[in-house]
């Protein structure tokens, strides 16, 4: 039997940051101390209005390739993103040429948000496993800031562009797993682009991001207990066995609930929304980066990660980082 | 270890149907004869203007459900589009919650085109293989119609919508793999829908596929004898052990001239293109249930599967159907 591990994690936060100013330039009436305090939020990551989605990951990717791993080791290319060039064709080929990698890697595009790290980890687990891969590249990235009006008061708070490159390799050992997955999609309508697909609606409707926020903050409220639940039983695992828990830092609203219905100690739980905003799918592995660079993950450590957000869709997993 | 097989195939053609007559009605100068003899297509299946991926993936879904699968057996859902009604959420999350499935399901989409279920079956098999999943759905849809202008001579003509359903189950056999799969996207040129994303082009350019025709054929003529050779040596199969093989069905020219080139007898290539027209990720599952309809498929067959198009992406597997 093969297993899987993390090898590395890079990131890439673009340059331009948007301060509490900032959003008070576009509106005066915000009040940003108010939505701070809520948020958690203290800045945010911005692409410029030329950069996308493939320019941050070919820059994530490049902090790993040739340094973490040689380019001709790379045999697949995973992209976790909502927010592509293009709906046609997929992020993932484009990257693989822009990267220089061999054409016969497989590469896909899996279209999730704040869920999305934990599936693709997933997803790059269960190839390595079972189809013989031995080295590939699973990137998180969105830059949902194209989405959001300048006056969107839920959702331009909260939001930095992203993306992050992880290194996943075949193992002799059990890394990651087991898996707890979910789907509830009566609340799709909580969080969507309209007029982003195929999907006619009268012109008048906006192509920008729509966030119910006490909808998604209730489903968060219900379901991620239950899920953190569900990946100890799973496990065989007590809460106590856990070293740290990175959840998807959604805001310091959601994770200072969180900790207080699952009664985790503040020190267990990683926090970085305040310094890098909700990054969507780059939010856990950025996370994972900066804890471990932190000094707060030691070898053995047992990690909970878990995601949750756009579609409804969540899941969580455990890993022991062995990469030294 | 666990194996997996695919358990059963449905699939929904739109009601409406798009006849030369059609095509000629908006274009009176189109040879229509001329371009009926080389792509080989007699009729389109298109959707209604409020018909989406998501009513036709229901449509095509409800067709298993009940009848090949009970509801609350299934594990996964996994959607292949690149038509989806938004680009987030996911259309998975969305048809979930239609079909009343579990929340316990995991469900995402992969962005990919006519290699899509190719790489489908791969994560469907990895998944099961791998993650302790029993039963789950693979889903194929495209909706390119929507995409497609009135007056495109080179898309209009081939493409159909549809929705496919594949039934994926674990086995104590091994009947689907081993796999090939590639990419190479210095063709994401070739096959794109400029303004379908988050990048931004001077708003003259049309949202709308741009198919690049005679270098999409090179690409296949290139990559598709390689990547059948490819399989057939990782499988230590001669070209002779293959029973059927099921192309993706591009067009009459692509598979002339790839039964020619790899010297294929012409009853072991199946074609339904002139009836069903080029449906994307669901041409090679509607075309293996049609295959069995017609009794081409014995109970020990060995059938290669493969995909080839936009991204530029490819994928093969071989097969073997044992649901009887």
């Amino acid at each position: 039997m093969n297993f899987s591990k993390i090898s590395a994690i890079e990131y890439y936060l673009p340059s331009k940051v948007s301060t509490k100013e900032d959003l008070l330039l576009d509106n005066p009436d915000w009040r940003m101390d108010d939505i701070e305090e809520k948020t958690g939020v203290k800045r945010r990551f911005i692409c410029d209005k030329d950069e996308t989605a493939k320019d941050i990951s070919i820059l994530a990717c490049n902090q790993l390739i040739g340094k973490k791993v040689n380019r001709d080791e790379i045999e697949f290319l995973i992209i976790v993103t909502e927010s592509p060039e293009h709906i046609l064709p997929p992020l993932s080929c484009t990257v693989q040429d822009c990267l220089g990698l061999s054409t016969s890697i497989a590469a896909f595009d899996v279209n999730l948000g704040c869920s999305g790290f934990v599936y693709g980890l997933m997803l790059a687990d269960s190839i390595i496993c079972s189809q013989g891969y031995k080295k590939g590249i699973l990137v998180c990235v969105d830059t949902y800031s194209k989405y959001i009006a300048d006056d969107d008061r839920t959702c331009r708070p909260l939001f930095s562009d992203a993306a992050s490159a992880i290194l996943i390799s075949s193992s002799n050992k059990k890394t990651i797993g087991p898996f707890v997955l979910g789907t509830d999609g009566s609340g799709s309508d909580d969080l969507v682009v309209k007029n982003s697909g195929t999907k006619s609606y009268d012109t008048s409707v906006a192509k920008s991001l729509f966030m119910n926020g006490s909808q998604v903050f209730m489903f968060t409220m219900r379901i991620v207990p239950k899920m953190v639940n569900d990946l100890l039983k799973k496990s065989n695992h007590d809460i106590n066995d856990i070293d740290l828990f990175i959840f998807h830092q959604a805001s310091k609203l959601v994770l200072d609930n969180i900790e207080r219905l699952l009664k985790i100690p503040g020190k267990k739980v990683f926090k970085n929304y305040s310094s890098v905003g909700n990054t969507v799918s780059s939010s856990i592995p950025i996370a994972l980066a900066q804890a471990e660079d932190q000094g707060m993950i030691k070898k053995d450590s047992l990690i909970m990660l878990a995601g949750f957000g756009v579609g409804l869709s969540w899941g969580a997993t455990l890993i022991s980082l062995s990469k030294k």
